[in-house]
């Protein structure tokens, strides 16, 4: 009998007969007598085909009139979805951005949700209904439709499960739940029954793509449980717990390994130790509507120092063309770089607590003979680049070092508690 | 410096390239500084593709969520087309149903549109700004999306027409205008520079299929002067006239040929001729939701009659069946019926005013052999039902008859007015 918020991704609503599925999997808690809002996104691949009818038209034009287009996507799913509900006897009701409303920016084509009136989704779940609306979308304060960029709908879910107060904001995807890492790249990856919130956004932001980071940000903010399942399978899949004192009770030093193997690394070398040299170099970049990951400088030598920092792939070439000119006005030495690279990840609360994670990770690389390239740490993250062929090898020996095939040793629970009474989710 | 409502259907923005060229002729209009109006259907075959979708759910389920659905195609449309525009630079604004707002019932799947807010529009029309609007939907006082039935584009057209006091509303579509009959049936056809309403209206109802009938009577009702234009080529299309005097000075006595291959023939005989009977046999039929075309009773032999109608070839079965159950109630006779059958007629104004238009019509068919089975009139048309196989046959015949490939003489024209005086519209 609880007030859920359930989104159903783009493979699970793929065909009539997912979507079929996912109407079972609703009728089942719907007859439980749960409360339920679902999210939906475009049928698989969808928004790529209606992304690529407005590219026909030329880039750099009006993101209000594409997101017309892209939002077309989601609408279609909830129509269908509704009517396969209603073929089990289940009474539904749809809702477009501007029918709940869910009130965003007019930064079309990746705006923010600014508020989201629940009450007539209140009325609609008082009335016995189950709510089926588009996620990725909203509206503007000038009634334009919005979208909320990619991966928006999972934020959507988040921001509809803050709104009307959900017990539980349910994320059904293609995945199971969150692994240890990906379990295409190391068969032995673990699912995790539960992750802190802090963890899944280092997850998530170093390339896992399980859940949209936005989601996860916003989740954390409006303190809603978020949990990972799968659409295609039973399970309890991954609970995303708020309760970082609890989990921690059972938190291993490292949680999971990610990777990412869209980035570029690039470097200006010689630059004149002076002040406002990084500002200097990173401020076009950043005009440039260019996001930077990891920036490293190192300590100078004979009155000069390099700056090396991480890019996207796909700005990999607009970025070296800016440098190139700075280099030339600041009287840098040089500029190279490469996208031959990846970033992989070692993600835990538990590091927090303990030392030696980081020195644990770096003789487990060089034990594999894998020259390091950059490093760069948080408080429950350490992220190394290396050279991109030593991606697999480098995430197995991890996944192996920190023994997460294992599950996790209670290793920090207090010994007054038997462990019969603890909850174990 | 007109202010013209502008509709193009599904094969005008059949793909990106159409959309494209779709745009240049908007350009084109806008540079000589009309206001424009632009409505727009979704691109061809998208609506049966969505069709298809909502149909893998089962018939019978609610028109509203399958509104949903079947709404998207005319959005990817506004969306699509807004951008081919801006890439000209022409600034435009698209507008959903729910964004003008036009407001319908409550009827999904065929909704009737019950008022239009014009005030949205203008504003963005004194804004130069070009309004590109979605066909065939609306919104309803629920604020749900309904949609207006099967080519619906062309009644939101008119209806956007007559709420903004458009000059003309032009209709662009795959063929240049109206012709005195399918030209693929009879290649001598000629395209009309102008038909009066009622001559339109009777076409359209009697099978033409180039506008919606629910938009021309929608046009005679608000006195929006309409025009049929062709989207793949310049020039006049056909005016559909609003002032029958000054068009009927030049009217021949029939206007056109129109058939329709889309009926079948029940009889039911020997009903026992009472007052009453005519409902007993037509009221299930019509609660069937059944439309029937043309009715004949004849004269009763031995105190029974024979009731003879048209429905549609879809409902052609149902009808048989809620027949034969009648049947056995009176105490009739017999049910049978057909299906190769076809409805061949002429149309005219020129009719009101000359006798002997039928005569020449049954003469006509006769010299070519053809048996007709039933014969229905009205004040400005003459239909037959005959054999399907004689539909080619008879349209060329009748085409022949009534002098059609010529342009009509002036047969009415006042002596006083001198030829070059007179407004050849």
């Amino acid at each position: 009998m609880a007030l859920l918020v359930q989104k159903f991704g783009g493979t699970s609503v793929g065909t009539p007969e997912r979507i079929a599925a996912v109407a079972d999997r609703i009728e089942k808690h719907a007859k439980a007598g749960d409360r339920l809002v679902i999210v939906v996104s475009a049928m698989s691949g969808e928004t790529n085909r209606l992304m690529g009818l407005t590219n026909q038209f030329g880039a750099h034009l009006s993101e209000k009139h594409r997101d017309l287009v892209l939002s077309t996507g989601e609408q279609v799913t909830v129509g269908l979805l509704c009517l396969a509900l209603e073929a089990r006897g289940i009474e539904a009701q749809g809702f477009l951005g501007w029918q709940v409303p869910i009130l965003t920016d007019q930064a079309h084509g990746k705006a923010r949700i600014q508020n989201i009136d629940a009450s007539a989704l209140e009325s609609a779940l008082e009335a016995q209904k189950v709510c089926v609306i588009a996620g990725f979308q909203g509206v503007t304060e000038k009634r334009d439709v919005s979208t909320l960029g990619r991966g928006g709908s999972d934020t959507s879910a988040v921001a509809l499960a803050a709104a009307i107060g959900a017990d539980e904001c349910q994320i059904y995807t293609d995945v199971d739940g969150v692994y240890t890492t990906d379990p295409r790249v190391e068969p032995k990856a673990r699912k995790l029954s539960s992750i802190t919130f802090e963890e899944m956004l280092e997850m998530a932001s170093l390339g896992s793509k399980i859940l949209q980071i936005r989601s996860v940000e916003f989740a954390g903010k409006y303190k809603v449980p978020l949990r990972v399942l799968s659409s295609f399978s039973d399970g309890e899949g991954t609970l995303i717990s708020l309760d970082n004192e609890v989990t921690s009770m059972e938190q291993p030093l490292v949680s999971g390994i990610a990777f990412n193997r869209d980035e570029a690394k690039v470097t200006i070398r010689g630059v004149p130790d002076i002040p406002g040299a990084a500002y200097a170099i990173l401020g076009p970049v950043a005009d440039a509507n260019i996001d930077v990951d990891m920036i490293i400088q190192n300590i100078a030598h004979d009155r000069t120092t390099d700056f090396t920092f991480t890019v996207h792939r796909n700005d990999f070439d607009a970025t070296i063309a800016i440098l190139q000119e700075r280099a030339t006005q600041l009287g840098a030495q040089s500029v190279d770089g490469t996208c031959d690279i990846c970033k992989v990840s070692i993600v835990g609360v538990g590091m927090r607590s303990h030392t030696g994670v980081a020195s644990t990770m770096f003789k487990s690389l060089s034990d594999e003979g894998i020259n390091i390239q950059l490093i760069s740490t948080s408080e429950i993250k350490v992220s190394v680049v290396i050279n991109e062929k030593y991606l697999e090898l480098a995430v197995r020996a991890l996944h192996g070092a920190f023994q997460l095939d294992q599950p996790p040793k209670d290793h920090q629970r207090p010994r007054a508690i038997a462990p019969e009474n603890v909850d174990k989710s």
